[in-house]
């Protein structure tokens, strides 16, 4: 795990002119949807817990909430309310009000995307639940941007979380079993992120986005999501270069959700394996979220990795002019424990979107 | 249960000539989006299992499984194989290849999407997985038109699917337990639906789409959806009513996705109180699906119940010419037993489309 990330001078940004991806005629091609008026983020928010506070990323975020219950009696309801924290800060961050948007695009890890609901419940917007698992950040950007772009809707929130506690307990075992951890296995992160998208205002511009498909390659083990999610990276991103004709060094940063540091290895093998050499400007969310010190194994997983380091620490560094395209792929497992008990392999997905300053 | 709506003509069509909603200048206003280019429904495919096939509506179903495990080890398999029935026998239906969908909208009542993951592993094809319970079919017709009608992808599929053992097992207890079930009950539909919408070729138009609020009026019975969701449905529906400037009197058939009886004399009752009369234009998927014989209390339930009876008797009926205008509100409850046990009461949606001859 890479600690020299702190700062993000070594992400592998370079001084250099980069033509925006070409679109031929049509304002789609493949997988990618180009859009002709790109969306805006206008505003942003992250909350995390405790131990991401504590990662090389750390100080970014906006909000570091201490205590995994939040104050709250159950897991469940902490992880609702960083949902709620995400999606009013970001609106609040654009200089909004909750009347202004109009349409939540969010989705979460939680059966029947319960903070999703719960969260929707108590604001007066339509919703549309999304569900891609750890890709859900990148999912609820992409119909976002294609809602606002195409004129449906002026202002849109996009969000998503994940909590440690609440996913241990739903996919694996409720942490008071005290169960051991293979050596590849991630750690759920405890954090949210929000987007606000407009027409209007001023902020990174979403111009593309690459739609996944779904992808197995026979993973079986609950426990190895960066080897299961690795090759779903690889299709959407091996998609997006080719119907945008662009490689791997027209973007000051290649940036997957949570394949890890294994999944990760993994993935620049397999794209080395198609052709595309990815250098010091490919990082994983979740190879850096924790620092090796903090025994997080392969490093972070869960909506809310890539979705907190994405409105914090990349959109900071994108403002600040270190950035000026980004290619953010959020990588999902869309495992079931049920299938898994029933001997299915797991079925992977990853939604990619482009942002340029 | 009404039995007189065997073959579907006392579903309260007039002749008579009805106004196109009409949008005030802009593609959208509150809720709703209207599409400049709607887009057309030009394939569907209906499959049910024995039960839905020996009901009311059962003669216009395109298939009956009389297997509720169609020859798989397990139920989960056998709903993952509807689901693949209906996406392949709607693309048939079309007259065109699975190259030719450029885009899969799914979602389904298991944890974490497992029918949908499995199926758009199979199909090569970019995929949005979405989550609303049983009102994923009208979710993923609205978004489906609204990337047709903006030019982003020419063709898409659209489908969703239930099954009562699969349901059962999840929500409530497994059959093996044989519980008693309560008179306000319904029976989740063992069933699916797909539609392809495009821009090309012919059949009913999507005209408008109304995006629906999570709504919570504080039941926390996971026997009793009806009441659950019967204001979701009256948010959605009187939202719809206002950005279209229309009122029940401008369609031939207003369709509620899976209410029931107690749920949908909610509804009537509570649009009444809103000043909008529910006559017999009125008729919802889960109170016409069984037969009161059938003994299935309040009705069919389940994201199955209105996407097979949509795709099967009601678009036959408006291709044969009994309905111009249909106002189709799938209703979602999105309940999940962790936050019930957990002492929450049970968010509801509801998203609605207008499909037009």
């Amino acid at each position: 795990m890479s600690v020299t990330l702190h700062k993000g001078e070594n992400c592998g940004f370079t001084e250099k002119v980069i033509m925006s991806p070409q679109p031929q005629k049509s304002i789609k091609r493949g997988q990618t949807i180009f859009f002709e008026i790109p969306p805006k983020i206008i505003g942003r928010m992250s909350v995390v817990g405790e131990k991401e506070g504590k990662g090389p990323v750390g100080s970014y975020f906006h909000s570091v909430v201490k205590d995994a219950k939040w104050g709250e009696k159950t897991f469940e309801r902490a992880e609702i309310d960083m949902l709620m924290a995400v999606i009013k800060g970001a609106i609040a961050d654009a200089k909004l009000t909750e009347n202004d948007v109009e349409l939540l695009l969010t989705g979460d890890l939680l059966n029947q995307l319960t903070s999703s609901s719960y969260v929707a419940r108590e604001l007066s917007m339509p919703h549309l639940g999304l569900y891609s698992a750890c890709s859900t950040m990148s999912e609820s950007l992409a119909i976002g941007a294609a809602f606002v772009s195409a004129g449906y809707f002026d202002t849109v929130a996009c969000a998503t979380v994940s909590h440690f506690a609440t996913a241990e307990r739903q996919f694996r075992y409720p942490l008071e079993y005290g169960c051991q951890r293979p050596p590849y296995a991630q750690w759920t992160v405890t954090g949210a992120g929000g987007s606000i998208l407009s027409k209007n205002g001023s902020g990174p511009k979403i111009t593309c986005a690459t739609l996944g498909k779904v992808v197995d390659f026979g993973t079986n083990d609950l426990n190895n999501m960066g080897a299961a999610m690795a090759p779903a990276a690889m299709d959407t991103l091996s998609a997006l270069f080719e119907d945008t004709n662009t490689d791997s060094d027209d973007y000051d940063l290649i940036l997957t959700g949570d394949l890890g540091k294994l999944g990760s290895d993994i993935l620049r093998d397999l794209m080395l394996e198609k052709g595309h050499y990815l250098g010091q400007n490919y990082i994983d969310c979740g190879n850096i979220i924790y620092d090796v010190t903090q025994k997080c194994y392969q490093g972070g997983s869960g909506a809310g990795c890539s979705a907190s380091i994405l409105n914090s620490f990349v959109l900071d560094k994108m403002e600040q002019g270190q950035f000026s395209r980004i290619a953010y792929l959020a990588t999902g497992a869309l495992m079931s424990t049920q299938s898994c008990y029933q001997g299915e392999t797991i079925p992977c997905i990853s939604h990619a979107v482009i942002i340029e300053r």
